[in-house]
């Protein structure tokens, strides 16, 4: 890679914005953010070497060749707009977002490439894939996915499971849920095929959550070059977009 | 031991019952069915050698060491007071007792040993012991209780998980219960305890039914030589009886 | 399906032969066993209904579709030559064939359809397929293979795991073995890829032996239609073939 | 607790070291680290508050409550007899020391409380003292114990396996040993009993290596007060000691 990726961070202050600024600072050759929105004005305009800008100057950002967005509902259609007048790609991790602004999202992917993921581990995209060629392959077996989290996460199922059992039902099984909330867990993923006398379990199981920074910052890598269009990350993994 | 041990087998016709029968006359040199007493009149007095009876008969069976009870909570109150009548251990499986049963039950506990349990397995038996301990140890953490058991059984969270419970709140933690039906899975019972960093999961797997005989059998040896009162299966395995 | 399949089964008398011989029984709409062939001469001409012989007889047994062989490597040559000379599918799964023998199957392929599998479960060529997928798209991640069977199994690791870690392989993954060897475990078999922070586990776990014969029995029922070549389990299960 | 506990971390610069002053410093009315000890002369007398020391200053440093040693085995004797000498408990993690030095260890007992570990987590404690147990009541089936860690981990099995295969030992199993290398994998032990037709599997997961330097630090608070001995950390949270 001749020149590092350009990115926005649109969504800076929250959790998932700092580990993104910490993992493309360790990788400066690939990644170089060349401004990081936060709601709120910032205190500093430059923070190690980085422009910081506030949610109201987004117009106002230099140019950039992907925008991640970690950010609320309510700022998820300014990002997305900006991105459209730009025509620069977008990949959004942003959750809670509606139904109209799910439809927003579609209508943008007719201009840019846009990418939303309710997960963006590597592993768990491809549990996805596999969740749906098995429940494909093993028709008539039952389905569940059980999902583990730390306590102070407060949606059940959780998003990453939800998008599991749409995999499963694509394949034609009728998943079931059940979540549990223990300790300081990062994230398990259990989908479950149960036949007579066999079984077949896929599992991921996340142990860092900088899982999800890098895989968001290699789908901006992978989202570059790209044509307009609505991506997910196992069109980037197994080549299907 | 010299002589086999003379059982009576209540609720004979039933999954438990025959699969008693079929390992004690597995081990005739350990077990010897003296009485096999089902709910309705039987179509032949002897089937294998060994007598048979019907639930009203209850009265007229043979002299036995120890009687295995397997049948409907209609059929557990009769049982035990045959027991009290003649002095004879009692081992009862029968699910769906009420608390006057079980008020009875602790009332015979004074003249002859008696054993209930919701599941005979050695295995749970040793997990509900270790569940305690870990509870106890493990003060503070999250404990979440998973079960697993095939399609047509009804009732959830298992008798079984319940009972696991019971051991994790003795031991001072506050259990939560997650239930799938699946498959032909015979049963499965997870005890998680989660903390900061770290986690204990405590299993049992069962893959064959016959656990349940084998243990209840085994439990009819234990109780044989005791004195009256009201045993666990943890007491005969754990010698704290 | 009109007519039941007519089949011919070679290794009657071993544990996959008997069990291939009950299941067939309990759907005589779906299978009909015209002919059982063990190695030695039968006790009596007909069993059951079946119509018994010896291996040195093979030659005069009557017409079937498809011939199921889970016999001894020297029983492996003449049931695979008299389905070349009758124009009939051979399903067989056979352990410790040579290299030989496993050219004489190819050459059989261009002839008739011929599938030879070490492990008939649907639920294992179904993780075949996805422990390949797995490995392509998780470049760079560690693959280790975990197998499990009751202690009478003598080679380690099992045959199973042999083809799982094949399918890795293609994949482009490097995989490990463990092999353990306890109770009467049916077999189970986990392949996990552990990346940075997150670790994918795909599991198959049997709790009956009867699902090898159910899945042969499948096999020769797909296997019965097509085109002469040397197929797997994944061809039809995925119609890849 | 009145008064912080005074400790004396040997071992300083290592990984345990760094993440026992952290965690001291996250909990300052509970921890005071009067020294930190390390091979090599400190560039700055004081560091954050606590005063530096080269391991040949050792016998220099100030008055302390508990040493906790994890440093190399060159390092042990010496901070033992410091320990000794000053009539304070010693928690040491050092690991490969020799058969000499563990009898040092052991002499040092008759004067003051020593608690040497493998592996200082809570949860590790936990299970050796359940494998015991289940061992005991399990006779007779069979035990396997496989353990996960990263790819630089070099011995194998580790060190917490072997511990929890002498645990396996003392309640009568004979347990065999399997070792994983993959990805970043803090640790994983899982402890397998395989009886007929069941299982019990005892497993700790560990996600942050904190879980040690926490445990140390545990062990050093309940080890402040009890007379001489060589304790162990089951003594500690089982109350056996």
């Amino acid at each position: 890679m001749d020149k590092p990726l350009r990115i926005l961070i649109h969504g800076a202050s929250g959790r998932m914005g700092r580990a993104l600024l910490r993992l493309a600072a360790d990788a400066p050759e690939r990644w170089q953010v060349v401004a990081a929105v936060a709601g709120r004005a910032p205190l500093q305009r430059v923070v190690d070497g980085i422009p910081q800008f506030a949610a109201a100057e987004l117009s106002g950002v230099p140019d950039f060749d992907v925008a991640i967005d970690f950010s609320l509902p309510e700022g998820f259609e300014p990002v997305l707009a900006q991105c459209v007048k730009r025509r620069r790609p977008l990949v959004s991790g942003t959750t809670g977002i509606s139904a109209g602004q799910r439809q927003a999202l579609e209508q943008a992917a007719a201009t840019i490439p846009v990418l939303w993921a309710s997960n963006f581990s590597v592993g768990v995209a491809v549990l996805n894939e596999l969740v749906e060629q098995a429940a494909r392959a093993l028709a008539g077996w039952d389905c569940d996915i059980v999902e583990q989290h730390h306590v102070h996460k407060k949606d059940a199922p959780s998003g990453t499971a939800l998008t599991l059992g749409e995999a499963a039902v694509r394949g034609g099984a009728e998943p079931r849920y059940a979540s549990l909330r223990a300790g300081d867990i990062v994230g398990e993923h259990t989908v479950q095929f149960a036949g007579q006398g066999e079984r077949v379990e896929l599992v991921h199981r996340a142990t860092s959550r900088d899982i999800f920074a890098r895989g968001a910052l290699q789908a901006a890598t992978a989202l570059a070059g790209r044509p307009p269009g609505l991506y997910t990350l196992r069109d980037l993994l197994f080549g299907q977009g």
